[in-house]
């Protein structure tokens, strides 16, 4: 059985709509690359039962993505912030070097730290 | 039957997991204001299948959202990426009126054209 390393990543964004079983088969399968039997002796289920969990949550999380496209829109918002850190990075540097304004430096602080609360809501 | 305006956003967010007959009910009911007997008409359905397509679309955009927490999430995105847009029109001010710099200009430009590309995912 292939593994499709997209499912570790959106397992973080849909993995609520799994039932218990089928998110913990992924979590192990994945997070914790632990066999097919070994998973089965962690759920009490039989190897087939992990099977169908895995291959059945994988066709959700691929479905989900597929409609939604969360994952994709969250990868362009991380990568569009980094672009406005990077460009904060630089009026930061030149205010501290040249124009030591204040008035600056607070709007660059209130910036980065906005800039850290996006960051964690994309986790 | 009462309607629920979060309904109507969270069409925007999750519209895409239903089935095209609810979401054509929900979106003549909601966004175009149309009667039970109204969009029975449109879509060549009972007025009582309208209903139980509309009650039904309405638990799944709920369910979902209360899974995932796009709606939430996108609310909070939009409300920091102003937050940030505000403290960038301080600094362009403050640049403008005294330092003239062009190199904090063209950070600027960058800045705000990522926030304008952010905003549209947004929507």
């Amino acid at each position: 059985m292939a593994k499709d390393m997209r499912v570790a990543l959106l397992l973080d964004f849909y993995g609520d709509l799994l039932t218990e079983k089928q998110k913990d088969s992924l979590e192990f399968y994945y997070n914790d690359d632990l066999s097919l039997g070994e998973i089965a002796a962690n759920l009490g289920i039989s190897r087939q039962g992990v099977r169908d969990n895995i291959k059945r949550a994988e066709a959700i999380l691929l479905e989900m993505e597929d409609k939604l496209k969360l994952a994709e829109k969250f990868s362009e918002i991380r990568q569009r912030l980094l672009s406005v850190r990077t460009a904060v990075d630089v009026i930061d540097r030149k205010n501290m070097r040249v124009y030591r304004s204040d008035e600056i430096n607070e709007s660059i602080k209130t910036i980065l730290a906005e800039l850290d609360r996006l960051d964690k809501l994309n986790e």
